[in-house]
């Protein structure tokens, strides 16, 4: 049997996500970031399309290398101005019923306490259909203003983000148990405080002693998405996450990161089932092959070459400015970023030296992903092809214009997926979970390291053992 | 001319927020905190009710001190669990078109850059119907949990909380200058770097050089609400907020607080009609003052001893359960909140000697606030004095239950007091500011200590300052 081909939307609260100088497309949309009516919208949009999940960007940050300054991205408006990922969410929840939501947060700056307690909520208003996407920040702009004087080193940062996700999942999944909340009015007990647990953490980076202060939501954790690229995040995608997403250049490359993700889970005892991958890709599409290649086209000339550049300075942490538009990258090889980056994009074009100048000729669309342009048939036959032969689940697709990309997208593209069985034709699960892994339950599986502490206080300490004597016992109803 | 009544719903996202034990009355839709649809159809409800705003009330710690654990609190529910506040707000604001939403946010445990991006996101969103409602934490269960050994000392909390709002201030009114963002599709230039300004923060608490992250929303700076009881709590009242929340016993101490209020504001330069201040209090109404009083009656069936003293010890850090049900407590003379609170209660009831047991017995509903009990003639009455002789411009409505007690409210006391002339009969805004405040402008007035900052970094140094040259000056627009 064909597996499922699972569909993500990949957006941001912001002008521009990936693709440069398309905000001056007279079809986008983009600029509407800020209307509700955008959001929802979209949400029932995706929803009609079977989409699994609209997945938001998000940064805390400029991208203010490219030339010392923002100026380029702020003319651009690359990824500035940039608003808050999760407080739309609710809206768009109201108006669907089975599209899931990904939310970016970088634990970065967060307090785990007070990121548990959103994360809950996002989770129980949607009921059941969050995920979030754990990112640890990378951006100067955003440590300097807030409170740091540079970013936390990148293996201290899966440090502190193990030992954060280590206090959450004991907030969520331990802390109240299933039926702390028994809502008796008879007895006049909403909560039985035996079965509520403080959680007593006391580690590295954090102190969080207490008890979580939401009642269990429909997946108590949320689905957990991550984005890691090294080694480093590779591995703590492969602990974590039940939603990875890469950046492959071809079919080649992607086969060996799900191979590579697939045997680091083995490591944690996670099979390859109880995660899904998806890679970013742009897709580009029309009734047929001339229309969809004259669409791109289109886009293109609306691009930005240096608001490309700004992404990808951003991105790198290279200031691309410095260098000859027209020298082979492979010659600034004193940097680790540039051949990071050298590597990725030699794999989507081994023929081609690139230089800066090929960066904006040829990567104006889709960012760090492929782009896939062509009608119904052509992009099913390449889509089908990442998923068989690449080892990945499914795709989070950039827009070039929104939501025209996605709209073209579920017009032309999922009927010819669906007529050939590879994408749903129903939601058949209640939440994002249990919909996304084909899941009968919405709770993370028992080889998941949130499982661990399922059940893990009970019969420990809870609240109710440290409760005083009552002065006022004849009153404990109403008098 | 007599002054216009302003009316918020006070309500917080959790199962019992002022009344102990009603989350049992059959009628009490409160555990449905959970749901979206409770939270849509009350702003729907409250909007068809002219309610200037929804005032969400929130806390990041649980009741624990009451017999020395949060038992009581998580039997009773007494703001436990506790939700999110900001999350529903879009949901809310999607299906209304003017109602505000106050939302609280506790800075003692908040990044001034990241709360600020997320107000402004609520702002954009809304389309400038937000408050912030402005929280230092008073909790010993939160602080613990935040990363503190205690709580910030009072006055302390006071100082950091003034440079928290600066910080905001500056990010909101100072960092984009009006016509920052141009949308200019033939140039190319989504937002003018030239207008965009670091807002160089460096003082005592935070570090915030950089620039906002959002464009400028409707309101820029949110409606600030604060309620603010001690003497820093009230100067920090008269220099910033634009909506002040008290809780007197009576009309004459509402006088007494009024005046000093505004006293204190003359010292910052601004006048009386700067801000608006608003009474704690419940309304119990009906038909006749006798269906009235026997509602009244059928609630307080349902009311908990114990869940109540559990929130005043919650509210007043005394732990009730050590002194005698039937001491009174100005016999309990060595605690400065007790006598705090024995003051507000004699100012409710001079003639009863308080003790533990009347607090169960006479504050089971309406909490720290008076209840008002009767048909909407008797209570309409009761209104216009308390705002006439007291010297307030409206309420903020607590429930017995919800969404009944704002049923009732918006079925018997609005058209009451709208044939008096004294409730809206339309919203002539668009903005929270501008119905709140009976403004013409959707930004804080030049007197408000936001208004400094308006284009303060004007011609001053902006992004556009220190960009480098470009080597792709030719490729600035599509190559």
């Amino acid at each position: 049997m064909k597996s499922r081909i699972i569909l993500n939307a990949f957006d941001m609260n912001c002008p521009t996500h990936q693709a440069a100088g398309t905000w001056r497309h007279p079809d986008n949309q983009a600029w509407r970031y800020k209307d509700l009516e955008y959001w929802t919208d979209l949400a029932k949009l995706l929803e009609r399309g079977y989409f699994d999940s609209l997945f938001m960007a998000d940064v805390v940050g400029v991208y203010d290398n490219y030339r010392g300054s923002a100026e380029v991205s702020l003319a651009d408006a690359d990824q500035v101005p940039v608003n808050d990922p999760a407080i739309q969410v609710s809206a768009m929840a109201a108006v669907t019923k089975h599209l899931g939501f990904g939310v970016t947060c970088s634990l970065t700056y967060e307090k785990p306490y007070l990121l548990a307690r959103r994360y809950s909520t996002l989770d129980h208003l949607t009921k059941g259909r969050v995920a979030w996407n754990v990112v640890t920040s990378y951006l100067y702009s955003a440590a300097i203003n807030l409170g740091l004087d540079k970013p936390v080193p990148h293996d201290e940062r899966y440090n502190l983000a193990d030992e954060f996700l280590d206090v959450t999942y004991k907030l969520w999944e331990g802390s109240w148990e299933d039926d702390a909340v028994i809502r008796d009015r008879e007895r006049g007990i909403f909560t039985d405080g035996a079965k509520v647990h403080p959680i007593r953490h006391k580690g590295q980076y954090y102190s969080v002693p207490g008890i979580h202060l939401c009642e269990p939501s429909p997946q108590r954790t949320p689905v957990i998405f991550q984005a890691g690229a090294s080694g480093r995040g590779r591995e703590f995608a492969a602990k974590h996450a039940e939603g990875i997403f890469i950046q492959p250049g071809t079919v080649e490359q992607a086969r060996e990161v799900t191979d590579d993700l697939a045997k680091r889970a083995m490591q944690f005892g996670r099979t390859r089932d109880k995660f899904k991958i998806f890679t970013l890709l742009t897709v580009i599409t029309a009734e047929t092959d001339e229309a969809a290649q004259k669409k791109y086209e289109g886009y293109l000339s609306y691009s930005s070459g240096e608001g490309m550049l700004s992404l990808f300075s951003g991105w790198t942490g290279v200031d691309f400015s410095k260098y000859d538009p027209d020298q082979p990258l492979e010659a600034v090889n004193n940097d680790n970023s540039i051949r990071a980056l050298l590597e990725l994009l030699v794999k989507i074009d081994p023929n081609r030296r690139w230089t800066p100048r090929d960066i904006i000729k040829h990567r104006s669309i889709g960012g760090l992903g492929p782009v896939l342009v062509g009608g119904p048939k052509k992009i099913a036959d390449e889509l089908e092809r990442w998923v068989d032969e690449g080892g990945i689940d499914g795709f989070n697709l950039a827009y070039a214009i929104t939501p025209g990309t996605f709209e073209d997208f579920i017009e032309h593209v999922v009927p010819e997926l669906q007529r050939r069985g590879r994408v749903r034709t129903a939601y058949e699960g209640n939440t994002l979970r249990e919909n996304l892994l084909d899941s009968d339950s919405p709770r993370v599986d028992d080889t998941h390291p949130a499982a661990r502490y399922r059940g893990a206080y009970t019969g420990a300490e809870s609240v109710a053992d440290s409760t005083g004597p009552s002065p006022f016992a004849s009153l404990i109803a109403a008098e």
